[in-house]
């Protein structure tokens, strides 16, 4: 594993949201838990991962709150993994790197699962705005930094 | 390095979208290249990662078209680093990653940097909805999976 510098107290909110998530892979289990799977076994199936790194990314996703481990609704000793309220706030960056994977990972016609609301079978899109609900896109924003003297240096 | 399955093939937009990205860390070169940096030693001071390590990473995500490698504007033989098109697209999954970890990964009144529109001032959001415009959360939408008989298998 590569040494890694801890984010944790970076004043950068994108780049605590990566430490959170700690690594990309988890992100698959995130996306198969918003797909409905809660068992061990269904998330081993679809990622075709190794038993004991599905535990190890697990048992972090859980540390960290986006999990929540809860017994299994048919009884027994078998757990269950739930996403939590701060997992289910994941959606948005979901949905934001499909999006950008139907944008620019896929031949033109090639087949792709796609989002769509439940209801209506309509697609499911996402919008950079400002908070007065004006478009934006990259050139027209900006980072504005935490001044120094309220850091810690 | 943990052995990864590749996702390059995937019928999921998402899964092929963090295959593409190839690693967490990468997601910070280009928050810093969005961020107006271009120089290797830029990104090696805002990162603090090891310069054989960034090496790669810029290495990486100039092959996959994320980034592209051109002679620096002042001459001589450095190269700066700047976003193509389809890195400025990734706009959206930094926005969400960031909104995801103000809510989140800071206390109440805790400093953290802003995305704000340039012009304005105002603070940049982004909103998931359906594709005429009501805005939707993780409960409304499902994924429609690509047939079966339109795949290899």
């Amino acid at each position: 594993m590569v040494k890694r510098r801890s984010l944790v107290s970076d004043y950068c909110p994108s780049a605590r949201a990566l430490d959170a998530i700690g690594d990309w892979w988890s992100m698959l289990i995130v996306r198969d838990a918003f797909d409905g799977m809660t068992r061990f076994s269904e998330f081993q199936k679809s990622l075709g991962i190794a038993r004991n790194i599905l535990s190890e990314r697990l048992r972090t996703l859980t540390a960290r709150g986006i999990l929540e481990a809860v017994p299994a609704a048919s009884g027994g000793t078998r757990q269950e993994y739930r996403l939590t309220a701060k997992g289910r706030d994941l959606f948005p960056v979901m949905v934001a790197l499909r999006q950008w994977g139907e944008q620019h990972l896929f031949a033109p016609g090639e087949p792709h699962s796609s989002l769509i609301e439940r209801d209506s079978g309509r697609k499911v899109t996402l919008t950079v705005q400002t908070e007065d609900g004006r478009p934006i896109d990259a050139d027209g924003a900006m980072i504005l930094k935490v001044p120094e003297a309220e850091g810690q240096d």
